[in-house]
């Protein structure tokens, strides 16, 4: 199998450096340790398709990424390029907003059990960041409860104290807990009577850089009780997990409500818009806070949405991801076996999390990973992967035929 | 002249209370003192072209508000429009950027005198507060300054304490001083000497529910010396400004330059994006922020930044706009003298801002301003207004029109 090289892309990363801080920041970036060994991972996109993502060197991958997570439906859906185009031509981004704002909270409220109402915004973070000034604003307390490598976007609340331009006014009234330990959470509430505005977490635990964990039976069960006892506002990060799991939301999925819900990702499958639903007793709370921003209620992604979740709903997305990704983990863990490593996976297979346990400083997965990009399977070793409906059972076994041949390369080392 | 009434706008809205909460949220929502008397406002768009939009009841509006900014060349602006649907064929939202982002950095730096490079994200916000983060991370102190009724945006730390949502913990290391107040400055800077990180301002003062000022003589040097004498951040939040008083930035405008400088409603013409730039020693600092969101590097609207900066250039955008607010600042003042009013008008001509001075409770103000929507012409009373390059004289000529009728409902009133 021939392997890539990337000479444009990495003479267009110079370029990027001149004039970017980092050249690629954030959590697309070679430079925070997302794309290792870097050699082995193109940095710029010339163009996408379904499943398939081509670099500026011409490059095909089979992209496990997603986009970290928006490209649910397959990337340049036809027809939901075709609603959101139709929209352009309408009116996207005026002094006012369109029906379609109604519809998507309509849509919304139809679809997602928690959901009372919707809110809507742009970035996860703008999100996650309102459900917990609007716990604080519904309770009156202060601090709020988050759970070890959960990932809640970037507003200084949600890092930590140390990191580079975060207070430690900003942190100090949020505690953080260990996922799946009920036993702490209620010491904790015991401890703080009357003070815990709310708990923030994702649906189940899918860190980076961590083994990913489902939430263990009985712990949601006791979460949400827990918070009904105290009046203490429970919210869902459903950013990653949301439209994957289930279109009930993934509270659902797991069997309880919350009384906040954040969506952002797949909610449009890749179009700009995220998304606070709630239960009927928030509603004040949250339009008491006084928060807004230039873009929010463009009328092109609720567009977008509409029709993402119209078709997530008529294929069954999240069955057909679920399905996909257990054929692709069983897949690759038996070409794991045939070579005689061991690959563990962790997580939702929708959104599934893997490691070569055979050695745990992880360098032999990084090996493995970065022989499979560079033939064409666009995975990253320190993060979740990504299913999204337009991955073909035949993608799946080429993705397989591919891995064997990283496995091979992995043997032929070793001897 | 027909005076429009809004049945559907009306029943539109009280779907949307029973699914969102404040029906319409934020700066765009009737509820939170925007469009008074809410009567006279549509609240839902059918479609926008040009300097034009069409309310769901089929009334058209001159559109003064301009989306509260982004729409600068006309809505709908068909070059832009066109660029933006290019690239949308090809990558819009992927797991990694495209070359795009590395051209729109690199026309900035050429455009922007501050900017050496650039960093993009969503919001306004998100890049004020990128830009705090920054001046915290470079400098190693906690104390930012900002301006009484400046807007940077909707993070706990630009709010007040007693809001809801934002504790006290999030706004005490920020200081508020009088806009204009050099003195206030320099001992505010000499009480706490070594612990101001920055001071981010707009490049003249637009809050809203007051007039407006420019900045006095000498004003913006003398900031500018005492933050390089303290090694202070100079941030310019350039949100609402940029690009409609200079291409080269507002710092520029007023013969100074910021250490960073925040783009982003006018940087795209409605598409969803904005910038922070900034000087070459404060690329590391930038850099170390854990900073990033979900659809930060989506190059559809890079692709729509470019070409509004590209024609901004080539028609000269704010030498246009300032001339077009001009002649329609001066008809409204003369409109408003022929019927025994004053117009009292403040800021800049591109974005003015303006209160009938007769009646200091701003009762009449809220009338003729009424008038003038209820015409077509839509004017908002507690904010600046903006121009955008697709008015044209003729529609100047019009509004006058209205205003003069509006002033006749007054006067008729009076008698």
């Amino acid at each position: 199998m021939k392997t890539y090289t990337y000479p444009k892309s990495q003479a267009m990363f110079e370029r990027a450096a001149a004039v970017i801080p980092g050249g690629i920041y954030g959590h697309l970036g070679p430079s925070n340790g997302c794309f290792i060994p870097t050699s082995a991972y193109p940095f710029f996109a010339e163009r996408a398709e379904g499943a398939y993502l081509y670099d500026i060197d011409g490059n095909r991958f089979i992209d496990y990424m997603c986009a970290y997570g928006p490209n649910v439906l397959g990337y340049h859906h036809p027809e939901v390029d075709q609603a959101a185009q139709a929209q352009r031509e309408l009116a996207d981004c005026t002094t006012l907003p369109t029906p379609l704002m109604v519809e998507l909270a309509e849509l919304l409220v139809d679809t997602v059990t928690s959901a009372d109402w919707a809110f809507f915004a742009k970035n996860g973070g703008d999100v996650t960041s309102l459900a917990i000034m609007s716990a604080r604003a519904a309770t009156g307390r202060k601090k709020i409860i988050k759970f070890k490598g959960g990932y809640h976007g970037v507003a200084p609340w949600t890092q930590s104290y140390g990191n580079p331009g975060v207070l430690l006014e900003e942190v100090d009234e949020v505690i953080t807990l260990a996922f799946n330990d009920l036993e702490a959470l209620e010491q904790t509430i015991k401890q703080y009577p009357g003070q815990i505005a709310g708990v923030i977490a994702t649906p189940y635990h899918h860190p980076a850089l961590a083994d990913n964990a489902l939430p263990v039976e009985g712990f949601w069960a006791g979460v949400r009780s827990l918070c009904t006892q105290e009046d203490i506002v429970l919210i869902i990060d459903d950013v990653r997990c949301g439209f994957r799991l289930s279109l009930q939301g993934s509270d659902a999925y797991y069997g309880f409500e919350a009384d906040l819900i954040c969506f952002c990702k797949a909610l449009a499958n890749g179009y700009n818009i995220s998304a606070l639903c709630g239960k009927q007793h928030l509603k004040g709370a949250v339009s008491s806070v006084f928060y807004t921003g230039s873009y929010w209620l463009s009328a092109v992604p609720m567009a977008a949405a509409i029709k993402t979740i119209e078709i997530l709903k008529k294929i069954d997305g999240p069955k057909l991801m679920r399905e996909r990704g257990l054929q692709l983990i069983d897949g690759l863990q038996q070409a794991a076996e045939a070579a005689g490593f061991h690959l563990h996976v962790t997580g939702e297979p929708a959104m599934w999390n893997m490691r070569l346990s055979d050695d745990e400083s992880g360098i032999l997965h990084q090996k493995w990973v970065a022989e499979c990009v560079r033939r064409g399977v666009f995975f990253t070793n320190h993060h979740n992967l990504f299913i999204n409906t337009a991955i073909t059972p035949e993608d799946v076994d080429h993705t397989i035929e591919v891995a064997r041949e990283a496995f091979a390369v992995l043997q032929a080392e070793r001897r």
